[in-house]
């Protein structure tokens, strides 16, 4: 049996609070980086860590780091996740990891004082892409070192202005972003919430994550002939929407014989012109690909562009693609694993091991740190609305595995 | 054999001259209702018709009428076609047919001076929909009785003024639309370009058409779940994405099995929120269904929407619709019939019979007139576009046809 105790109350006040910063009607919050109510939420973060005893900073890029410094110094262990949300999103996606990392470190602390090795928590500054569509995990990538000061003017806001010109309205130095960089982490552990229905239908609060997906974007050009929809026989037609919607149930449906956890999206098309009564010279979709196993990944894409390639010579269209996002898979430590599902034994805890299907700034952390993740279970598996939802039972469960994990990891 | 002939450098001289009235840019042409190039090219109708010996006069929504009155008085027989266009249009979709007219009436009044019967041509105001997305026809429409004064209040353009607007702006009343009523004609016949490759493939310059297609736009809604493209199992999913393309190529492939001339055609696609990473949670599109023949029309509709319906229940998907636009089709008069191919082997055209996938203004006279049409081929089969093209010859041969037909009919 373990010998801490999580407050519910601490952790439901944390979430509600946190949440007035961008709040948006209800239960929705729009808080994307650099705006006022990110501003508000970071400085919010800080005075948490210091009211826990941590020592707080905020890095070159905006991340907020509370630190529990170990007695025999080394490298960290790093515990949260991103405090920017989707516009609006909920209170829990991001978020919820970047307070688990407060709660634990300070039950932490309270109970067994200073730990051996240095323990840190984090509120990652920017993961959504919701205000910077290609900023790409701003935040995270900037600790790993692969931001550079000309970036910041190159990624640019879906309303014109650049990230370093909102970095530098919120007081940070776009020139300096490289200084976030850290080579001083050996394990990052993100508790998240799930995004998805597997532990609600499971019945079960929590999940060890085996690793994180492997994503792969295309964007996808069927070109034909754009005709008269009256007055042009069927078969003379070269028609991209019969080519895509041929496309897009072949891929869709190979995904689904392939079973969980395969997955195959449509979520993106246009037509051009996309008149009722033309036949279109041109359809533009997106496929979204994703599978979690190395060893599998590579053949799902594979069974995809086949098909794409099939259909486009059959029916005379010209196809071309880009590669919009290409993430390998994560898979997670293993040693991390295994202490994950002993702490969450020692609670008695009920979980489940799964991979992660969503992208999570867990992936950029894999190339400087052992990693490994925690979900909590979502109700109905909503996120990015702000019908997002988890228990504080669920959530004080997960907090308890996490607390413990890192417990092993650095007393 | 035949006593007249059409001079092919008068032809050449009406289109030339009549597509610089909204000249586009090479062979472009996009002219409006009621739009200053409109104008002009209404007043240059009335010229030629007053130049050929016609009486000429405007009505109460802007069509153009030229007349040649018969001895006998009664009932009048009409030829023409629409002088609007796409944006850009070409030169030939719709103002051939006006042209032809003028070139028919004053053939024959020169050749064989005052006909038996009234003879008429027609430059119909209104029927591309390119600034008034709603106006259906206006021209021939208001002809047949069928538009109130109140509509002109109601129709808008894409820019947002209302059609009566419009009007006024060119010195015609809105009030008075329903002085346009004729119900003295007993025949209208319509030369046209094909706007399809038929002609081209059988190498045949004219079409005698038997009837002109029934038409059915479907404006469907599937709903679904928004989902997470990554944490939602492909198995839970209600996506309406995948709905779509499985409907999409059922469609498409009945009509194709059908064979010529059922067509039926998705032009137009709305994924919401369209999304890269969202399963979405509703996807809007067109279906375009044609037919010619009255008894096989409601069965291809009927099994459109049977398979919308097996899809969607199948799937878990909210499945609506909404009927944008339904014509029935509309077979040509058997006595117009039989003298257009007579004419044409009086002047040795070779011919064939087709059906019109598109829709006429044609349909709409069918109201209160027995009617028939003239194709002349097209090069790549193409129209609404300034690429657009009908050879001097084919036209001349056209004409030619229209103009025996009115002398049999006429005199």
């Amino acid at each position: 049996m373990g010998s801490f105790a999580i407050d519910p109350d601490y952790v439901e006040k944390l979430i509600l609070e946190m949440a007035q910063y961008g709040s948006d009607g209800g239960t929705g919050v729009s808080r994307t980086v650099y705006s006022p109510e990110w501003v508000g939420a970071t400085r919010q973060y800080a005075k948490w860590c210091r009211e826990a005893g941590l020592e707080a900073r905020e890095d070159a890029v905006g991340n907020v780091w509370g630190r529990l410094p170990g007695s025999q110094g080394g490298k960290a262990i790093v515990t949260g996740s991103h405090i920017d949300t989707q516009t609006p999103g909920g209170r829990y996606d991001g978020t919820l990891g970047a307070l688990a990392g407060i709660v634990a470190l300070k039950v932490l602390r309270e109970t067994y004082g200073q730990p051996r090795r240095t323990l840190e928590c984090v509120a990652l500054c920017e993961e959504e892409n919701s205000r910077f569509p290609t900023a790409q995990w701003w935040g995270s990538r900037a600790v790993t070192g692969r931001t550079r000061p000309e970036d910041a003017d190159t990624v640019q806001a879906f309303t014109g202005e650049s990230i370093a010109e909102a970095m530098r309205e919120v007081g940070l130095d776009p020139k300096r972003v490289e200084e976030a960089k850290r080579d001083d982490i050996e394990y990052f552990i993100e508790l998240h919430i799930e995004q998805g229905p597997i532990l609600e239908q499971a019945g079960l609060p929590v999940a060890v994550v085996t690793g994180v997906t492997g994503i792969r974007h295309y964007l996808v050009t069927l070109k034909g002939e754009q005709n008269h929809a009256g007055a042009f026989p069927m078969d003379l037609r070269r028609d991209p929407m019969a080519g895509f919607a041929e496309i897009a149930s072949g891929v869709i449906d190979t995904a689904h014989r392939w079973g969980r956890p395969a997955v195959t999206t449509v979520g993106r098309v246009i037509s051009d012109p996309n008149g009722i009564a033309v036949v279109p010279g041109s359809v533009e979709f997106s496929i979204d690909v994703r599978h979690p196993d190395p060893a599998r990944v590579d053949a799902l894409y594979a069974s995809h562009e086949r098909q794409m390639q099939e259909v486009a010579a059959r029916r005379g269209l010209d196809l071309s693609w880009e590669i919009l996002n290409d993430q390998p898979p994560c898979p997670s430590d293993p040693d991390i694993l295994a202490q994950l599902k002993a702490a969450a034994d020692t609670y008695g805890v009920p979980y489940m091991s799964m991979a992660s299907g969503a992208g999570h700034d867990t992936q950029q952390m894999a190339r400087i740190a052992k990693v490994a993740m925690i979900f909590v279970r979502s109700k109905d598996g909503r996120s990015h609305t702000p019908d997002e939802f988890s228990s504080i039972e669920d959530i004080v469960a997960g907090i308890k595995v996490l607390t413990e994990t890192l417990y092993r990891l650095a007393y």
